[in-house]
């Protein structure tokens, strides 16, 4: 019998009838003769409801009484969706994530899953149920504390899961069709990629595509598991993202990502170790640099520029700051107001003019590349964050609309 | 040291300034020198939103699920405030019923507990945390599945867990001052009790008191764990409850209960057994029946009348009604406008001639006795809804604020 792990949002369980609705499409499934089992997140905005209300309590941060706080929220959805379900007339039960034997690293609030000893869930499979396990959560066996994940973490459980379990298939349901070849908000005429492998999916994530976070799509590269990413809205499929099984497209997509920063530390002295002390310090307070460009020294010093999400900001300007004086640096500038555009293929790797050709039509567009950075797969620019559309719907109209025009 | 367990009840962490008042109270009595461990409920209404969410979901009962759903509600609290003590400059820390080794029968919705095994609260003791335990909740050991405890489950836990940890006392907060001699919002003149036997606040307990549940008077006398009803808005001493150390007064209080119902099966078969085909569909039922009368036989036929819960009428009427078809009785009546009124005290034993004294103040007050039950430190009357408040003034003048009437 079939095994498929299914993901569904906290959009997808936002109150009772939506739970309800997802219990009918896992009975269904469970129906037709799959072994089913789910993985949920929160209902809507409890886990940010869950937040205020520790911010309205105490103004300091508790990391382990926070992890304890949140996985409340799944808790509330799984026990609601095992209800549905059993109202279907189809067996179900809900597991924590401790419960379900997701094994983290001590880290609270960005634990690591480090193993899955899914006896209970098997248990719950052998006796004819559908599984619902707790997104989100594990435990550390370390100290016997319950951890969360963080960003992307029900995903992370969904693929890690369906690992452990040798799952044929985990089904991530989400609110959009799939992946496509540019956002449809920007680019009315961009398609559903159909079939998309591991690594262009690690840099379309990279790249700020929202659907699915890189770790998730890691789990699957590791332990080859087919990730499906679907509607939760109708049956169509949507995209498979899985080994490369066939001749990649030269580019499969555009994607682009308005929630960036881009730092620059102007006048660096030249000498080894300077970037160490400059990137260190943010590493350890959690800030994640996208880019990082280093300008041609002149005279003995030289500018470092770098990305970092826009929500990370006002962690990363102080460190910054601080660093720069420490290190002698003439100065810092801030833009906030840029974007990033990428195009995405494995086909690039036999096609050395994709980038320049990249260039070229953004140069025609009359935008301006602040940054550049690059990938065996992937050609990310910086630009203004208000030529981002702009420069979306021409590397589109260039690259997918008409591919023809990458050939050598 | 001194060890404390105190409780605090949904009203007292209802919400975030509340439970930062909860954290100072338990900061300032760990600052004193004591070792305090908090048992705390679901914040204010969050355990009725859980079950209407439920209700939306399902209309069938789900008790696994429906557990698991319910203790979001403490593990929210119960984090919220060891953040607000930790922001108290007192290290804290939370655990579940489960983390915290209460385990219990199998019994969801209901369980019994069975044995706490409080290992990990210890450590936090000598750790010297405030450890804060969830109430309401445990885990079975036989099925490793989640429970609750049912009504006044928070209570049970404080007591079970000062039991298990020896506590010097068992701290209930609440929001009255103590248990009085009779409801001060019917009888002004009702004092506040300083201390009663755990026999008494058992007969209490039945009588209607709301103010501590029976289960967890039962922990305390088995475990002679004394418990201390006390409010949670100052620092007042309330009502202990204790072994008896001195001469008990002859009535200490009287209690009432508005919130009963009285069936009657008339004409039933004097038979063997036939008192029990009617009690046992209720037990099995979960319907707790609280005063049973049996009128003398007349012509091989009897009547039969008890008294349930109000809340569970509409449970107890239909399985009445089935078992009086069943049996032959002649008809069953409903009056679901009556009250108890009873009078407490161990002084009873030696003084048969209370319930007499009752009965007559209660007749000069032109008020009916439908039902009478006794135990030995107890006497009770089923009366009239409308004349409960009087019954309940006519009382506490007769035998509190003139006890000499009662003298034989």
């Amino acid at each position: 019998m079939p095994l498929v792990v299914q993901k569904y949002g906290g959009t997808s369980v936002g109150d009772a009838s939506r739970i309800r609705n997802v219990a009918r499409r896992v009975a269904e499934r469970k129906r037709s003769g799959d072994r089913v089992v789910v993985i949920v997140s929160a209902m809507g905005r409890t886990t940010d409801d869950l937040i205020r209300l520790s911010r309205e309590v105490s103004d300091q941060h508790h990391p382990r009484e926070l992890d304890m706080l949140l996985t409340a929220g799944e808790r509330i959805s799984m026990a609601l969706l095992a209800m549905a379900i059993r109202d279907e007339g189809v067996e179900a039960m809900s597991l924590t994530g401790s419960q379900a034997g997701i094994l983290t690293d001590t880290s609270h609030g960005q634990a690591k899953i480090r193993d899955i000893k899914a006896f209970r869930v098997e248990e719950g499979l052998e006796a004819g149920k559908v599984v619902i396990v707790a997104g989100f959560q594990g435990v550390s066996p370390d100290t016997h504390e319950i951890t969360t994940l963080g960003r992307g973490g029900s995903d992370a459980t969904a693929v890690a899961m369906a690992a452990a379990l040798h799952a044929d298939v985990c089904e991530i349901y989400t609110d959009v069709d799939g992946v496509f070849t540019a956002d449809p908000r920007i680019v009315p005429g961009a398609r559903k990629i159909d079939e998309i492998t591991f690594e262009e999916m690690l840099e379309y994530a990279s790249a700020g595509a929202r659907v699915l976070m890189g770790r998730s799509v890691e789990f699957g590269m590791r332990f080859n598991v087919p990730i499906h990413v679907r509607s939760s809205f109708h049956d169509e499929p949507g995209t498979w993202v899985k080994e490369a099984t066939m001749e990649q497209p030269i580019v499969s997509g555009v994607a682009h990502d308005t929630s960036t920063a881009k730092v620059t530390v102007r006048g660096v002295p030249d000498t080894p170790g300077v970037a160490a002390s400059l990137f260190t310090p943010l590493a350890v307070e959690g800030v994640m640099v996208d880019m990082i460009v280093q300008n041609v020294s002149s005279e003995g010093a030289t500018d470092i520029s770098f990305t970092v999400p826009l929500e990370l900001l006002d962690v990363a300007r102080p460190i910054a700051e601080a660093t720069a004086r420490a290190i002698g640096a003439a100065g810092l500038d801030v833009d906030d107001q840029v974007g990033r555009v990428s195009i995405v293929g494995s086909g690039m790797r036999a096609h050395p003019g994709v980038a320049a050709t990249m260039f070229s039509v953004l140069a025609d567009a009359g935008i301006n590349i602040a940054m550049i950075s690059t990938s065996p797969i992937r050609v990310s620019c910086v630009i203004a964050a208000s030529q981002v559309d702009e420069a979306v719907r021409r590397l589109h109209d260039a690259f997918i609309t008409a591919e023809q025009v990458v050939a050598p």
